[in-house]
């Protein structure tokens, strides 16, 4: 692949996930070719540009978008800037991958999408988790038929560690922040919308999450359109580390994705046999969906297809999140619909 | 163990569990005799007290409980019974082990239980998944702190196919039939009271099921006074056979069992690696579990200990047999002093 | 099955696998009357004699013998008495169950299985293992072509701790008495017979192993006539419990049997996630086995068919063993032609 | 890391191994600058430079180690070429990665580590499997007593599926070419040196293999200094995929290193659970070890360290190859001082 046929791209944000983006895209995605970042933290953003050689370094993500030679854009920054980004990107002509969530507000996501649906841009949302190789086989062994009709899915997913308190204080509460990648997971999964959400739970780990007004422990019940009844389970501190595993049952048989492991040692003693643990967290668990969520993103661009994320499916998980929020709330379940409607 | 000190027992009813414990006190437990079967089935009675040498037969347990050598009695009889033969046994001065449930009807259960108490009689409830010694460790785990505080339990228990559905309409509808062996599994692990249910389900294996008023596919959040929130899952058939496991997440670990397979045998071929199936259905997976329910039984008459299984035990997961019922009709979180209050 | 048409038992000998047999005689085959038991030990005889409601005990088997009455004979008495033993029960026309080995001298073993034949009576030697239900599985894996041609056969067999000294000082050696069950799996699985055997080994468990002229650790290769090549390996002490596994490569695919567990039940913490131990011993990983290996006996003296462990069956691994132990000494493989020839 | 600070390297060969190492040295090995790639294939060569901008292509490696700015080469060009590269490269002062076998000629072997030494580069052989990961962690609870004193060694190393029969005429034999990196791993785990071996094998998967004067399935079995036994079986062709598996059996416990699978997803319907295959083969298994064996060759030339697989570790599997190969036709044990001797 000559340079000409790269498709020339600049990532905003450089935190933990826009430098993934950035090292993945120096050197895994050679059908790009990163040509700017953009970073309020100069420091980091002229360290990242000297060692993965990238030409372009600025504070200001107008100045990136003002450059002609760039097709798209990677949105990393944080979720309050994701809407102003994502619009003025699409505005001007880029392409735009969109970290998740694409806002914590229904209408400017409405919005935003209508902006971009207007420009003709491709925007692609980051739920990187529909590109890990073990869900996208679950995922086949539903949509083919395999396990016939499914009727139960369960998901497992808890964090080997709470993240930060003044984080957990911006984040939006734990629907829309951790188990919003499970409404997304659930709706790939299943193919389907769901219509009723029963959320509970509690704070089990950290009493100062729940002074910061959230839980850290969850329980969620999602009635899905076509029948299934999923559950997802979430917990902020697993000891054993990044726990991310679903289970689908149906009326032909049951497809499970387990916890992938950090090497296949055991060791058997008088006390029994040892196994290892699961990667520590998303970073190391996740790589490799990472990768291939942007080069799907690329591929979209280069053969014009839909994007594999839309931003539908950035949309109904904050709306999940938001019946998820009034159920726990009120105690009740609480229909998708009633979402929309008082939005 | 010579034949005066053994416990001389009578068994009432002769399907398919009292058939499994006539073979198990004939065969494998030596501290007690087995000396009378009762049952309306004449032919069957006869000719398993020919294979196994039991004395006496009756289609009367009134003459049964009349026989003054018989210190302990198996009330396996269908459900309908229980009460009226367990009231008479108690009153008669004998020992009580009642298959679950103990009634359908709470007032029935407190009547019996209180008639029970007076007798002074022990009264155990088959509830013999407590004594299979997988999920006896998965208990200990969590008693002894290896797990830390217990914040999430999952209860995952599938039939390998439907009950006939004459059997289905006298059930007492799922909850009380089959989720009730998983709301006991929930007391005895978390070993602690739930407070509130929320069920939900439908019709997905057979449509007869839902005819005859009654799901064959559930979904059950419970929540216990402790903060632990618990969610159980039935279906009425999965193909690849009896699916009973847990899983308790705690603030220090995780503990699960997994199910039995019945060899350990695997195939790798260029299509994968196959493994086993689990034992076909609850007398192959339980047996163990069923023979040790009686040893205890018959230990704590022997010892003059409590139950393992007490009457309370076989009356609280009734409570919330009706709680869910309760929560699939009105579609909202049940609080079990609802049940209590409203019987 | 009324008495008349049970096959009327006696049991000689009451050490271990002696009492194993009596218990699974008196408790779990019912096609079987046990009504005679002789042991020099006269105290345990009579124990048992009462546990089990047995009629006779005897410590000289030619009263057992002499009993018209008995049908079969379990001879379980020590090595060195099996070839009297069985010869005498076959001139008295019993069916007989003969322990492994039936002896460690060839020419003894030639004529027993002569006498036996002239006298038309079963004779099994109790290579319990192949009654195992994973190792069943295996050999229908082998039988039925799914692995295709079999070329590389492992079996790994390890005993959880080596038995006393003594025992092993008259034992006849590692390969006589431990090995030879891994020879005889050897050929049970693969169907064929070996030609060439190479061992080697050493003392690495206990000094006084190597004291007494015995080794503790062995690795074993054998060349079958099919081309199939085997290895074994044996350790007197495995700390994690008896560890009995076999594995086989063919050219469609590889089948193994894993050891069982003693539960289901895994932990995960922030070491690793541990699971239970294989059954302790023999008694406990292969009582099924040894209940079928019974059973198995009784329909082949019903049905009058062969026994499914014959007198060649018997014999084989004895000639492995001696081969194994020339190998050892002399350090090269030793064809069992030799053994056959040199005897 | 600036450009300066990293170690200029140059390739010589472009095959499948040699392609390999230039995508790890220009996409994941920042320490090092690929400024250079020798091979024969002109259009590869041109087409690999492209894609990896490397400046400089040659199909002379004279031309390679005359430039003063290449401080190491990788030698990954045909075996046969392995010692007159390896000993231009050490006149020419350049560190040297040489891939596996340094030679089947032992005196050119000792020759090539003379000129070496004498030149003081650093010289590694590519035994990629010692940094593979869970190896890695196998050796560890070795070196570490985790498992007390090792007793038992079982290595299984299978291929998917044979090379070409033009490969496996110029190959050296199954022993130099496939059994070497099973040779090394024992070496690694266990180490200690091997004294004797004993090989046997035949012809199973193709006769083509047998007239080429080869053999494709092996079974070895190795004596320690230490008292170690190993064994080693091999197979060119396992249907179910690359099979790499080690069990290390010692006085405290046993520690395995299974196949890892492609994906973590069970399937479990009414014929059993199915789950995933290994990775095909070894550029997919061992990947990440291949890139890690690079970055220990660069941290060794950076810090002045003895190299992880020295010279010695490449000489020592060719002489076991040597005895394997006479144990084989000769079908006795041998010593390996009989080839350090005879040779």
């Amino acid at each position: 692949m000559n340079k000409r046929s790269k498709i020339s791209v600049g990532v905003i944000g450089a935190g933990r996930i826009g430098q993934l983006h950035i090292e993945h895209l120096a050197q895994n995605i050679p059908e790009a070719e990163l040509v700017a970042i953009c970073s309020l933290n100069r420091a980091r953003t002229e360290t990242l540009a000297n060692q993965f050689n990238v030409p372009k370094v600025t504070n200001d993500y107008t100045v990136l978008l003002a450059d002609a030679q760039i097709e798209a854009v990677l949105v990393a920054a944080p979720t309050n800037t994701h809407v102003e980004m994502s619009q003025a990107a699409a505005k001007a002509g880029k392409h735009i991958f969109c970290e998740k969530p694409i806002s914590l507000d229904l209408e400017q996501i409405d919005e935003t999408l209508a902006i971009v649906e207007k420009a003709g841009v491709k925007f692609q949302v980051g739920f990187n988790r529909r590109f890990d190789a073990s869900f996208g086989r679950v995922r086949e062994a539903i949509a083919s038929g395999e396990i016939g009709e499914p009727h139960i899915l369960r998901i497992t997913s808890r964090d080997p560690a709470p993240p930060p308190i003044e984080y957990v204080k911006v984040s939006g509460g734990i629907f829309l922040d951790m188990t919003i990648h499970d409404f997304d997971m659930a709706r790939y999964l299943i193919g389907d919308e769901v219509v009723e959400i029963y959320a509970t739970g509690g704070v089990r780990v950290d009493a100062q999450i729940g002074e910061a007004g959230d839980i850290d422990t969850a329980v969620i019940t999602l009635k899905f359109r076509n029948g299934v009844i999923a559950t997802i389970d979430n917990s902020r501190e697993a000891v054993y580390g990044y726990d991310q595993r679903v289970e689908v049952f149906g009326s032909k048989g049951m497809v499970t994705a387990a916890n992938p492991l950090t090497d296949t040692v055991a060791f058997s003693g008088s006390e029994g046999t040892r196994a290892a643990l699961p990667p520590y967290f998303f970073v190391e668990r996740y790589k490799a969906a990472f990768l291939m969520e942007l080069r799907a993103f690329f591929a979209c661009i280069r053969e014009d297809t839909p994007p594999l994320v839309t931003g539908k499916d950035g949309r109904a998980p904050v709306v999940m999140g938001f019946a998820a929020m009034r159920s726990l709330r009120e105690n009740r379940p609480v229909l998708l619909s009633e979402i929309e409607k008082g939005c």
